[in-house]
């Protein structure tokens, strides 16, 4: 069997603030650290031996795979980064508190923003500060493909390109990969695999530094998926990643 | 101005023992983390912007950079690893304690081994666990190229060609390079780049974690070389790695 695992990135400073990250370059807490360090060891102890790992150009995804990697001393393996895997990009909303939002906006409209499927935040004017556009690291981008805000529906369009031209290819010379990435660009990857709804797709919360397997036949056909964890701790995370975003 | 910057990785745990490491996979010690993260804030506030790193196989080279560049907020960077920017191999004087080498062969013959040109320690054996020959990290390197032991003549010849076929040449499209590795690996490249004779660069003690600057004209010219940081503190440094191995 060929194995890819997916995992979300640890608990972020605006996380914890309930603060609308996207593309916004905020680094893992304290518990972040710590959430990738288990993930690293559990992975270890699972006897896995990734030999190529993907992960998007922030930082708390960058971060959360290199102390995987060094907690199985694979620190060595090759890294490849791509901005597709990066957060949906949340438009004007990247940098407001969640709960102040809802609370102007209302949980309905806060829902919709963060849970709908194809509605975008108001986009980020392009001479604002937070503007991707401007930012060196997408110098090596077509502008033509930074967002100024994206539906979940473009996070996923965006994704699946590096998903289908790069990550899953690279089943073909190798056995066991590892994807750090985001809550949303990792929906993408699911719902293609899994054949999951736009309707279904929007209730699926990732819990963060879990381990989520999808394996393959020799051929590269998709067999099954499972988490790898406590199911009981599992379940409880996924329960907080849903109730983000809520009246506070 | 192009600029390639070498940085020798910080403090190991083996270092700290007075151990011959080699290519034993030898994680930093606390000190090592804090040299790392005072040469990423100096970089930072000397307005480098690195382009692309390039790093050993070796944990304690992969993490000296993971640390420098999470300091500049170039996490995202692509980072291209290879063996050939390992340590030199110290055959089976790997993991024995220096100071216990010294007191049983001598001062002169742990010098010699230590820092002779080319004479290689003894190899170690094919069987030894210790050998890197059954490591799954080099199945994908030809068996030929995996040294047994190495003098630094050795390991000048086996740096070299990944310095001219891979990192060089990337001056061509990037103009600021940064490269995290060992202490003799780093000597090839400086070797190579400022003439230095066989002789003259066994007493070249690059300090560790200080950043170590080249600039190249724009037909990509060797112009110039020169340390940042304090030079009395960086002369302090380059005596310390100079006194390793002497009998304690």
């Amino acid at each position: 069997m060929k194995k890819v695992v997916l995992v979300r990135h640890g608990e972020s400073a605006w996380n914890k603030e309930n603060r609308f990250t996207g593309w916004t370059d905020v680094d893992l807490t304290e518990h972040g650290v710590e959430e990738a360090v288990k993930a690293g060891r559990l992975l270890k102890s699972e006897g896995f031996r990734f030999e190529k790992a993907f992960t998007s150009y922030l930082k708390r995804a960058n971060k959360t795979l290199n102390i995987i990697l060094d907690q199985m001393d694979l620190d060595w393996i090759p890294v490849e980064k791509s901005w597709r895997l990066n957060e949906k990009h949340y438009g004007m909303l990247q940098g407001l508190n969640k709960a102040e939002t809802a609370a102007q906006y209302g949980d309905e409209q806060v829902l919709i923003w963060r849970r709908s499927y194809d509605v975008p935040p108001a986009p980020i004017a392009r001479d604002d500060v937070r503007s991707s556009l401007n930012d060196p690291r997408y110098a090596g981008v077509p502008k033509l493909y930074i967002p100024d805000t994206e539906a979940l529906k473009d996070t996923v369009e965006r994704a699946l390109p590096y998903w289908l031209e790069v990550i899953y290819p690279s089943l073909v010379t190798h056995n066991e990969i590892i994807v750090a990435a985001h809550g949303n660009s990792l929906r993408g990857i699911v719902k293609y695999l899994k054949n999951i709804s736009d309707e279904e797709i929007v209730g699926l919360n990732l819990p963060t530094a879990v381990p989520y397997v999808f394996e393959f036949d020799k051929d590269l056909n998709f067999v099954k998926d499972y988490f790898i964890g406590d199911p009981e701790e599992i379940k409880k995370l996924m329960e907080a990643v849903a109730n983000q975003g809520k009246k506070q």
